[in-house]
């Protein structure tokens, strides 16, 4: 299963491929999108979602994977994060991509064990778990990365949980 | 000038057109644009971002005047405005139409002429100032008038203090 993380944002936004067989997870690609700091908002959402959809195109993931926005932060970050996630949402409807969401305590328990391990640490065990030699920066690399892990770890037993709930 | 006033929201997003002819405004077209309860975000997202594309085709408006978000919002809020924003800015950038923001107090300010003026009194004023016989319902719909005529009166004045800056 291929998976692709994101870790939205209007000035760059982190993704990560990761390729889940079984247990082993296999880094793909993964890097930044940015757009211009000049340019206004409109043309930097259109910028984001050109990326993406050529990411989508070329890579054809079985999944999109993005973080629920963690709840203690303010509004303005809150309505930034929000203009680049509902990009990233509309792009995946449009190529026929399932998006599945985590909230930050499920990503960072999932590749850390500690739901409220720091920043550090989720850059380390994602070095670790996909055998790289460096810690991918900036830190939305990182991020996405972990969320695409959370999915492999996480999508496996979501989906035996709804098997086995319509078994019933 | 036409100018299409927009009040985002994945539910229902409200939408005004108005045609300012020197100190004269034309009702032109009003409505909502809305999403179906039981889809997910992101075909949410996608249906509203195709509603608009066809609108703003339809219409070719000069100019988008969108709301800036209130600050005295909740996250949650911010964030599912903030996803409906972004494809609206979105699909403005992609018609290559220009966007302008207002705040709540200038929009209340402009049509009432007190910016902390209450709902019914912003419908009441978009019935009377655009010549409507019916205050336009849901309150999403008279709200993207009222961003609408916002710029019918600010646009003028905006333009004549960046062309007196230009001069200098």
């Amino acid at each position: 299963m291929l998976i692709l993380g994101i870790d939205p944002g209007t000035a760059i936004t982190g993704y990560g491929l990761v390729e889940a067989e079984g247990n082993r997870l296999i880094p793909v690609e993964y890097g930044a999108l940015r757009t211009k700091a000049g340019d206004d908002t409109a043309a930097r959402l259109s910028d984001l979602h050109r990326h993406l959809c050529a990411l989508l195109k070329a890579a054809r993931p079985d999944v999109v994977a993005v973080e629920q926005l963690f709840f203690n932060t303010n509004v303005t970050t809150a309505l930034a994060v929000g203009q680049a996630r509902g990009v990233i949402l509309l792009a995946a409807a449009q190529a026929g991509i399932e998006v599945v969401e985590y909230t930050p305590l499920q990503v960072k328990q999932t590749v850390t064990g500690n739901g409220r391990a720091r920043k550090e640490q989720v850059g380390f065990m994602v070095k670790a778990l996909l055998g790289l030699n460096t810690v991918p920066r900036p830190d939305d690399v990182s991020d996405a990365l972990a969320i695409a892990i959370c999915h492999a770890h996480m999508g496996p037993f979501l989906r035996r949980t709804v098997q086995a709930a319509k078994a019933r």
